[in-house]
């Protein structure tokens, strides 16, 4: 805890984003910056959600990322533990109204705030996750929590700690253990009100268009038995009852309904975007991830997505025996497909593979797009961010007796966009990024994967 | 579904539970029974927990996973899916007051039940989970509906259904679907209510043994100070508070109370068995595998075990390109030991690999009780069953053109003792054993395993 560690910061790559192949990681490695020898070291990668980022919101999800980023590094050089400076991220991420975690997050179908969010400790593998949490601001302060109390063995009378709660009972263990409670109607915000409010219109209008739609075909049906004639195209039918659909939206909404769930969202539209997470490396090496999510705009209340869900939303691993490299890895998506996939530990487990950037865009074009677990599905949207780091001997011909902690981070993403900031502990500030598709890329069926690599310098043991 | 299938039944092998290797399976295969031509073939294995079970409910244990069986059989006989069948097995599990799920589940500490269930379809790998549900006395038929609802697509507006649902909400959508809500007194038995009443003074004596010890150790070490004597030991402290413990449980509380969770329960402790389940094999080769829960006795409200958890409780995979095998896995213990090692989809991959048993016993060795997830853990305890089918050209000297369903099915615990029973379609009856760890054996430390073959022949496509 006492070395002095330098660190020097890994320049983003230009953007290859393919749907076949992306970049080779060939970051430029930056000289070690010797002027905060003081402070520890350390690196953080955040996201804002895979999803649909617009260019007019650009700056502020580029904003959040970065002060989730310094917050996370702040810890890191105070010394804190690996959680605790991804918790201090993701509570930056939580409280901005922006994002879909905490603080504005998606409003389920009765308009209540229920949240997802996990962590996991690369060190000891504890892991802490609450699902449909209701009523406190900073869900992953409840999961990092769990993971401690955990660490502490078991309770009174033998009792195994609990790992994962949900909704009521998860409320009642965060209060009980002095995590201070938060009214629903301060977590709503302006934007994430006026996003449930205009889904609730385009469901119910679906839901009439539905309904007319059968019973007009069942009319037609009839009357065509009667009179002999051929069954009507179903876009006949269609292009009739939006015609019918006087009093709601116009006749585009017939298509808009049908995909509030994947679609780009409208201006404004808080609702739509992802979870979000971060993943870091401690100055000596151990690694931490965590996620939290708002959820699905108006799911069913009480429905859990990957955030929560052990080995989907969040993990991480310090090196051991058989396995070279410490990973840390947070997932971002349609939580249905990162749950059906595991994602996060599947992508951890890859990068134990010599190349991290090859590994990690199999895993996304094999065991996500192309996974038998997803065949039924249109289109596969999802996003991770990743670090992995291991203990290398330092360069030749270096004066300094030192040892180097390498670090390569990654992410990739199926969504439109995703939003992502990283920062090392030397750097003076956080560098943010929205990575885009490439344009004629499909979302759902491509794959964009970008990185870079930074590296820990320090006195050998 | 029209092809007549004929089952020749495995006998269950003779116990070989052993720390270190077990039995190999050398099952006979009995001849094929063609009485009952016109019905269709299957293959379930259940279990009724694994954990403690006494010698004296050893009739009722048994009566049961019978029952559960010839549920599942007649199903599959009448043509039903697998998930239906392993749905009709569950919920034969689920209703008998002497198996922690369901009807009887353990009390939580605010004296609710919580229930846990899922279930996994291996033709379309589609997925149903409930989590910390009350007031519904199957848990498992909303798993099952969840999975079903899930197969029929988007819901209206283009909204991804959910597969996993929570307390309250989880109840809402139960009831909404149409399936009966049931009063918290009826689910609640004689002998769990019992069991709770006596955990709670334990756990009372236990904490308030605790309080005393730490005020006592203080004001002990404070006195030290003062006349500089050495601090005492303990165990001397620990005697000289269960001597103040008047009024409580006699002295060996004291080591009682420190074991709630893990040790053999008293008689008609009903509160600490674990998890029951079921793994199916229709006759066209599809498996189904589903879990049930009532949790850990005096859980924390909220708290979610593997019973709800993707890749913990169950899992279920037909053959496909490279996987040779349809697999069917549904796992029982502690939950937070299977959470934190995905047993049921570890089993399963290593199931694709020739040896059955000896990938199990390697799985249960190395990924579980040798896992560095639970390295700090005393005892790892847990339970699988599991089922592994693929076809094989029939006989070489068989007068018929027949094709064959070859069924491998295994239970492995590392539990005191694991209750199982099994059936073919073609058998009157279902095989029913309570296995056990052999003597000298170390619960949380030895695996036992034990299994068989049988096998499904039918005419050639």
């Amino acid at each position: 805890m006492t070395m002095e560690k330098g660190m020097s910061s890994g320049e983003r790559l230009p953007s290859r984003s393919s749907q076949v192949s992306a970049a080779k990681i060939t970051a430029k490695e930056l000289e070690t910056k010797q002027s905060h020898k003081e402070k520890l070291g350390g690196f953080v990668l955040v996201h804002a959600g895979a999803g649909y980022h617009s260019e007019s919101k650009a700056k502020e999800y580029k904003h959040v990322c970065k002060r989730a980023c310094q917050k996370a590094i702040e810890k890191l050089q105070a010394g804190a533990l690996a959680t605790d400076a991804v918790t201090a991220a993701l509570v930056e991420l939580e409280d901005s109204p922006f994002t879909n975690a905490g603080m504005g997050s998606n409003l389920n179908l009765l308009g209540e705030i229920e949240c997802d969010a996990s962590i996991m400790d690369g060190k000891s593998l504890n892991f802490g996750a609450v699902g449909a949490l209701s009523g406190i601001k900073n869900p992953v302060s409840v999961a990092n929590r769990l993971l401690c109390e955990g660490q502490k063995g078991k309770l009174s009378a033998g009792r195994i700690p609990p790992c994962f709660l949900v909704g009521e009972g998860a409320y009642r263990w965060a209060v009980d253990h002095g995590i201070p409670s938060c009214p629903p109607n301060i977590m709503t915000t302006r934007f994430s009100l006026a996003a449930f409010k205009r889904n609730k219109r385009k469901l119910e209008l679906a839901e009439r268009v539905e309904t007319d739609f059968i019973q007009l075909k069942k009319r037609r049906q009839s009357s065509e038995k009667r009179e002999g004639r051929e069954e009507l195209e179903t876009s006949t039918l269609i292009c009739a009852l939006t015609r019918q659909a006087q009093g709601f939206e116009p006749a585009t909404s017939v298509l808009q309904v049908n995909a509030l769930s994947t679609m780009p969202p409208q201006e404004n539209d808080a609702g739509t975007l992802d979870t979000v997470g971060a993943v870091v490396v401690d100055h000596e090496g151990n690694v931490a991830a965590a996620v939290s999510s708002g959820g699905l705009a108006l799911k069913h209340p009480g429905r859990v997505g990957q955030a929560a869900l052990y080995g989907c939303g969040c993990w991480a691993e310090n090196t051991r025996v058989h396995s070279p490299y410490s990973t840390a890895v947070s997932t971002s998506g349609c939580g249905e497909h990162l749950v059906r996939t595991i994602l996060a530990r599947e992508c951890s487990h890859a990068l134990q593979s010599e190349d991290a950037h090859q590994a990690l865009l199999e895993t996304m074009q094999n065991k996500f797009i192309g996974s038998p677990f997803l065949a039924s599905e249109d289109g596969v949207l999802g996003g991770v961010i990743v670090l992995r780091s291991c203990r290398c001997s330092s360069e030749p011909d270096s004066a300094q007796n030192k040892q180097t902690l390498l670090v390569e981070f990654l992410w990739s993403h199926t969504t439109e966009s995703m939003c992502v900031g990283y920062m090392s502990a030397q750097d003076g500030k956080a560098k943010t990024h929205i990575s885009r598709l490439p344009p004629g890329a499909v979302a759902g069926q491509s794959v964009a994967i970008e990185g870079g690599v930074c590296r820990l310098e320090s006195p050998a043991n």
